[in-house]
């Protein structure tokens, strides 16, 4: 616990533009280690472990890159109706690394699959075998080096002998801060609500656009909850839920080979089952999900590298959702707009421009601009209200919020972003120096 | 001729990127006149009149956004066979003012025709009417800014006046500097070839990525010939050679609302009439003209904001050319990419990162990298004599060559760039303080 921890109640953790985040607890049926097996030069955890002694249902969704890591590869095929961990390591990628690469997950799955099955032996009532397709893998960090086989291995022993049965915020904290690269704060976030008469736990942790020396920007989310939901159910609840928040974020526009967000049911909350996606006992569950899931997404956004400002814009009224989605991205990764954003500059034309450019459909003579509740064009023209003035005022505000309104139609889309800086400059291209 | 003529020779102007400008002069039935009506704050000329006495045939290409300026609405409504003239403003893009905008080019036409018509009547053998639909405009500049058309209608007499029937390069580096906004270097570009037994001159100037106060990343591209070749094969020509050259150049992804090129023929080089784009006679031209456009789109990226690298990108054996052409964008567009060039660093992974994400089919087994004439990745693998060292010293150069191999097919495409420096973010962030 010396990585990071006894500052943790440091401003440095507290995040002005989304807010401090909760305290995580318990799950019922997760354990949790964290250990450093050296991958870095200076001493901090480096290696994560989420643990299901009874096995978990899941989902994961996957980077849309056409070039994937190792491990994205290795839980593609993983097809096993549970599975038993998910081993997060940092500071290697395993993308571009080949069949060695992969080789170097099947020998850890199998020696921690063993390693666990005998702790299932001496620990549990009813001791059950773990498969090496039962470990999934993350890996976050330099693509194309070598991957650390060694060094993992040697510390397998070291990871399950520290496992914890029972969590705390401090064990919550000391994971979040296990799976970061150059994030500057731990991402976690919480909800609770019922199905039916249970009450269920959804807890996250995130890591975000860390593109330093490991560099990528690689994010990672994972969602943890002791409701008791089948794999193909919550397979939907990810691809619905994901859309609208870690689909929603983007900080410059690079897409890394490691992208994953998963999310894992223990079901010890012993909820009647559920046997549709459609049952309504479910809405508050897949809207508690979506909670945890945004205050996840933003805070990657909020944490992006150099970011000074997070950035919400939403384009409204439009004729598809496709649209409204192109031009908030259009918007989101304009490195003018964003450089203008950093520099207060209420340099409305450049929003423009990226509307223009999205190529969806536009008609300038209906189209509406707002910046928080400033309104600049209306319908076309610069509104008669207009004052330079208030508009620069309102862009020294950490939070800016960007409005379009097309009047084409009733579709909307939101998106999450930060500002370009100089740090993102220096943050990644004078890492060496 | 004060705005910057005087340094002309020092190595400000210079590109050792691309390589010192050629010299302009004469072409025959063009007439330049360049003056300043205080549209900046500072000393400086902002309006260029190009006039064809005898008229011109000519083509136009335009940005492909959805939200257009006024003069280009303007000039798409052209269809007159010939046109008498172009006027290009800098620093009010005449984009979302509406209908005053519009009407502003109206009047300015109105009264510029005239004046013209007055010149043919004293100066010509056979004086023609000027419609004032054969003027054209071309504005680069703030957007959203009401249209300075007093500022221009008061100076029409003095721009008519300060006419120039005979060109020499300074005149020509006047008016290439008259259309600068944020560019450090004014950009000219020539080349001559024989249609049949007459030689034909091919000139162009061109303004690029300037967008510090005048806000947009305007791409201006103008190329005058004496060819006599009619419109609709200048049309041809400028269509397909775009594609290769201004079309391949990206500074930002950013897409203005004004972007055009235009090639204008006077015919005074009295060639036999051409009547087909696929005669023969006209390779030489087709190809001298690319040369000439390519070389100017190559300044625009080698002069882009901040730019301290000028970076070639080819995509090779790709299965089509909408793939590599992707690829190369993917790459170019990518901040990461960019940051690491500007810092110089042997940072492969994430131009592998930006391959992956184009979403353009790839086999990473076949997939190979060079950079320069070093290969890193052999057919997926890092190949067995890759040197961190020589790659980190090939990064110093100023001109970057990148290239990626698919093994997929046969088509190619060649993108042009530069790197994203901390200048970028200073002008486009800071440019108020």
């Amino acid at each position: 616990m010396d990585f990071g921890i006894n500052n943790f109640f440091d401003k440095k953790y507290k995040d002005s533009k989304i807010g401090h985040f909760q305290d995580l607890e318990h799950i019922d049926g997760l354990s949790i280690s964290t250990i450093s097996c050296g991958l870095y030069k200076e001493k901090r955890d480096d290696l994560v472990l989420f643990y299901f002694r009874d096995g978990a249902t899941y989902a994961n969704v996957y980077t849309q890159s056409r070039l994937v890591s190792e491990n994205i590869k290795w839980n593609k095929k993983t097809n096993d109706k549970k599975v038993f961990g998910i081993l997060i390591n940092t500071r290697n990628a395993n993308a571009l690394t080949g069949k060695d690469g992969y080789n170097s997950l099947r020998k850890i799955s199998l020696n921690l699959s063993k390693l666990l099955t005998s702790k299932q032996i001496s620990d549990e009532d009813k001791p059950k075998e773990v498969k090496p397709s039962q470990i999934l893998f993350a890996c976050t960090g330099t693509i194309g080096e070598k991957f650390p086989e060694n060094k993992i291995l040697n510390n397998i022993n070291n990871l399950v002998e520290k496992i914890k049965y029972t969590q705390n915020k401090l064990i919550w904290i000391k994971a979040a801060l296990g799976i970061m690269t150059t994030d500057t704060k731990p991402k976690l976030s919480m909800a609770e609500c019922k199905i039916g008469n249970s009450l269920v736990k959804i807890y996250g942790i995130a890591k975000g656009s860390g593109m330093i020396f490991p560099n990528m920007a690689t994010t990672l989310g994972f969602i943890f909850t002791d409701a008791n939901i089948s794999s193909s159910i919550l397979k939907k609840i990810l691809s619905q839920n994901i859309k609208t928040t870690f689909n929603a974020v983007t900080c410059d526009g690079d897409t890394s080979t490691n992208d994953m967000v998963s999310i894992f049911s223990t079901g010890k909350a012993n909820n009647k089952e559920i046997k549709s996606f459609k049952d309504p006992k479910l809405k508050q569950f897949i809207k508690s999900v979506h909670q945890v899931m945004l205050n996840l997404a933003k805070r990657v956004a909020s944490d992006g590298e150099g970011a000074t400002k997070f950035i919400t814009i939403k384009c409204i009224n439009s004729k598809t959702e496709k649209d409204a989605k192109n031009i908030c991205f259009s918007i989101a990764n304009s490195p003018l707009v964003k450089t203008a954003v950093f520099g207060q500059d209420p340099n409305w034309g450049r929003i423009v421009m990226a509307i223009g450019k999205s190529g969806a459909p536009v008609r300038e003579e209906k189209l509406s601009l707002f910046m928080g509740s400033n309104i600049i064009l209306n319908k076309g023209k610069l509104d008669k209200n207009y004052s330079e003035n208030v508009f620069a005022e309102y862009m020294k505000n950490e939070n800016i919020d960007i409005t379009v309104d097309l009047s084409l139609g009733t579709k909307n889309f939101t998106a999450y972003t930060m500002d370009l800086s100089k740090e993102y400059i220096e943050i990644n291209a004078d890492y060496r120096s």
